[in-house]
């Protein structure tokens, strides 16, 4: 028996931290589960688009789309799904017959995307408004309604706190495939010590990727990084008045013995010139992966030595498919994957505004290791 | 509003005709749609499995999968759908998880595929068979109970009769693009008069095939498809004694100047020594798409002289993918494409043993042309 | 027999035209060819490589790439050529061993790539170093010495004039097969008016391009240029005012109903916020094919909202491969494709020093029509 | 100074064993390089050709294709080569234009294939004809003449015994490469206790292989086999009465747990009732890589349930790519790879008939471990 109400983290307008409230647990739809939240990831982007971006949700609302948990309840048509399964949710509900589904791109799907609990805009087609109306509720909760088709199987032996991160796995190994790193590569990463730059180490050795040059301003944070991966993560610092001297261009060729490396992973929130100088320091042909983050800066860069001259692919990237999670899990289940030293932070739902006070903290510099951080249930 | 009972054929184990009648309309769940039966689409294969394969269905039951229609009602988690809609309904439903399912190959999905109105057998998941459990009812009948996800939108100028055969076309549709057949390729066809084979004729001009080789045994079939595209069918009739001197290899080196074909596509449901030989007509590298159709017939050939000498690619296909369907549905949109002439019969639902009664003399041998044959709604 | 001297254009350092000189004609290796050149290329960028751009060549020189003509000569290991034999010339030397050679993509081969006539650089390897040697001369001279493996035969049917310019379809079909557009797709071109734009046009619809969006700044020049394929070619002249609100960006979009075209090929020598318009002119997950020309230009465009939210992929590329040419060999034999109206001039050798004032002039900003320019021999 | 004599095996016609002789060192074309031979692979299939197989060579001849050595000469244009270079022949010479060669398929060179020292027959081209004339000699000789571009160079530290085995290295690999293995695959592998099986049991790890179901009638050799890499390879030894009661098919399904491996690689030059058996041990969708061997035997099996119900594919295949040899020299050159235990028996060129009694012997039945057979330099 799942209670009438539940404690719920909401969100309202104009606030920075969240309000704990009993709300009542959602009724199910013949084809949806009903989720008990067991971890739930949170970090800054989630707050960015709370705080500044409010097309994003129809506030006050329950926000939140990483999560795991155990199925509490069933509709009559959740096919295939058991009371008691261990359970991811991948937020992304795709319609699954436009051309960029069909190509594991639903974050692309053209008939207007949903992710649950976001807003998918006024021009979003009728059957996004409408799954939008059902699915607007997040996982900072104690359970979560969701479609029977959004949930993955969690092998036993993966704890929760570690399974509420998948979608942040499921970004970094998307941006792994995308740069189809050669044998033994060596890749560039930026942004490197957010939590995608984490997740990028750790399972990058999964796609044969020999050496990770990783870029940061903070000695302190590399350092951090190379221990979740020290056989293959190299940090480079970025020296004093590299702006002015292509220092990063030319530090990765020297890393690289001249000949550049084999592949770039950008996930740097701003400062694109770092991004810029990371193009030149790879060899002719190669693949930049371009996830970026928020804002509206300018990439700029020699277009002729880039295009032409160096044939040079820029690929823009966002979420992650099917395809990638399939893996994922394939990989957890062969336990040739362990990313639990990931998980940096657990907070109970209760204290779920101490997490915002960390993610703040972090994000205005502080020096603290910080990669995942998870919600847990209350404590009973 | 929509009736409480409904006309439907019925089949009967044991029997060999439909028996017509009233049966109550199926209660939709949330996610489902109430089609209104506007075409429905019979062939031989239908009744070969009512008729000798008892595994397929739980008898008594209504069958038939290949179907257009209104949207006549709606659950409430129908996402993107309304009353009044034109649909095909594509009657695989894939899991859209595994790794068959995310190679559009919904057929072979891991989970156990579930066809519409098709037992997936004891050995399949349990949401394979929860699945079934719902969706045991096919589509002769005035009603059919579908899920939203099932469902493709047709253009307004397609008549249902000929959106009934989407599934048709799909199938030949896929074998084609499964050929890879080059610019201007001249392919070999056998099972040609079938209608596979009539569905490959007409749409083989829209991936640029430049000449079918139409293998045959009655010149007087063979002539009516060359009707359906004039400009690019040669019609192969098989020479007496063919067997004994590699007389069908022999025609269709003849037919290509000596270089041979570039691909086949075999439609063929018996008598394999015609694929053997066909695929000896071929060049090196070329792709031979084998559909085949029943029974436990051996494919025999020199392997040597096929595999390392010719470099053959054998490749096995069945059903149809989703992305065949949605370039289907933009040549029909795009008016590239019109399967008019593939519709040979229509009967109203009431007569559905008159059409029972062609399909049997036409695998008896009749010489009669028949590709595809339509059920209509019975008269108002 | 071959005389012992020929009448060649010499280029000479420090000079704009060319002198005309009786030179030695060159001795063949076992491996090399004589070819008696019949037509020549000439373009902007020949000239701009001897004026500007010293490392290109060693001074003085003959220079020149693209021509065709007669085999008048081979060498005992020239296997498979005979005097006679109606050729084109491939100007690029790949090894045909490197991870780039076995891509087809010679123009990037690791070895040093040498294209005839022009200096690898002294970086490049011995082994470039070694063919440059042998491979200094270019083709404005009656003769020319090339390897017996640089030859394609041009169909009997082809004008010299005609095939002289193969090169320069084989970059503008590659451009196209780059972009891989889906059938009946709406490309933006820029640069369109210069060769390779008339290219582009000619052969688009080789390739099932449905309609070219070409921008240009002279509605004259972009007349003349939908006279070359009048169903597809749609002139987009930039209006005034254009840079500062994003004027070539919402004229893309009205003319593509607001859903962006599906391709964009760049081809701009300079001016690259034309380019940056273009680009988000295009529908999420486009493709930009950018050739760009010469110079050291900044593009510059707004990074998240191209690469992570439009899932752009910006592919440099430079050249053509073989199966480019293999393919436009194949169009030209089956008299797909016809080319002739892309001649719009032609010299004698001994009035190269006219075309080069032409070309000078176009530069300049002449309005006149010009796509490709043809050297051909001396009056006997 | 190379001398004017050298030592060669001679095969002449109806022979079974090779006769030495003194014949003159071959003159240098300007592309050619002069081979010392130190090392020689020779197989029974090296016998078969002379023996059986009239046309593959005009006897009396130096045949031999498989073979490493340094370079003792080179012609004025063999560029990219120094005397003293360490190297191995890759015996086939591709056009390098045609629709087979540009997919590095070059054993089907549309041109008409050139094998140094082996008769493309008198259907191939003009080109092939002449390449013939003058490379119609092979390596069992103190020296090789062979076109500089035919050469690879050898890391420093791979011995040239095991360098003259690349060609069965490279065959192996490439049946890897094209049954697409997915990570820690089950491989069924035919023919097992061969060169070529114990070339891709060595090879496998590379490719992520996980486990090789090895499958022969021999416990002792499969035994041996194992030894090459035990922590993948898995001896099937079949059971008495196989045939009659699918045993190889039972054997495969039991030993994964009833799903069936994941690619089947058939080596078997005979006997393809082994071949049937073991495809259908493959899950749905398998890729079957079928090199077999030589003969007129029919290979059979159960169309319907392989094809359209298994979807199996399967390929028959050739030699190598230039791309696996670039990879496996890849390997090479960073140590993943040591084939140095493939090479079993080595034997100096005037003792070249007893390898030939190994050979036979071995064929015969004899109970002996033995896989790559190496021919080295006369004493001096």
């Amino acid at each position: 028996m799942t209670p009438g109400t539940m404690l719920a983290a909401v969100s309202h307008e104009g606030e920075s931290h969240f309000r704990l409230e009993r709300v009542p647990v959602p009724e199910l739809g013949d084809g949806d589960v009903l989720v008990r939240v067991e971890g739930a990831s949170i970090n800054s982007s989630t707050l960015l688009r709370w705080r500044e971006l409010p097309w994003y949700h129809r506030l006050p609302a329950i926000i939140g789309i990483h999560a795991a948990g155990t199925v509490a309840a069933r509709g009559r048509h959740a096919f295939g799904t058991a009371v008691g399964d261990r359970v991811h949710v991948d937020p992304t509900l795709p319609c699954g017959r436009c051309d960029a589904c069909l190509s594991d791109n639903g974050v692309s799907c053209r008939e207007g995307v949903v992710v649950i609990g976001s807003d998918p805009g006024e021009g979003a087609s009728a059957a996004a408004r409408e799954r939008y109306a059902h699915y607007s509720s997040g996982c900072f909760a104690e359970y979560w309604r969701v479609p029977a088709t959004a949930i993955n199987r969690v092998p036993d032996h993966v704890p929760f706190p570690v399974a509420a991160g998948l979608g942040l796995l499921g970004v970094s190994y998307h941006a792994l495939t995308a740069a189809r790193p050669p044998r033994d590569a060596t890749i560039v990463l930026t942004g490197a010590t957010g939590g995608n730059g984490a997740a990028v180490v750790r399972q990058a050795p999964l796609l044969g990727v020999g050496r990770v040059l990783a870029v940061g301003r903070s000695a302190e944070r590399l350092k951090a990084l190379r221990e979740l991966a020290p056989e293959i993560v190299e940090p480079l610092v970025l020296e004093p008045g590299w702006e002015r001297d292509d220092g990063l261009t030319r530090a990765i060729r020297e890393r690289t013995a001249g000949k550049g490396a084999d592949a770039l992973l950008d996930f740097l929130p701003s400062g694109h010139a770092i991004t810029a100088q990371a193009l030149f320091g790879l060899r002719t042909g190669s693949r930049a992966v371009l996830y970026g983050g928020d804002g509206t800066e300018q990439l700029a860069f020699d277009y002729v030595r880039a295009m032409p001259v160096s044939q040079y692919r820029l690929l823009g990237e966002r979420g992650h498919g099917r395809r990638d999670m399939l893996e994922i899990l394939g990989h957890l289940e062969a336990r040739r994957l362990d990313p639990a030293p990931l998980v940096t932070h657990r907070f109970p739902l209760e204290a779920i505004n101490d997490a915002v006070d960390l993610l703040d903290a972090h994000r205005a510099g502080a020096d603290v290791t910080k990669w995942f951080v998870t919600i847990e249930p209350a404590a009973p």
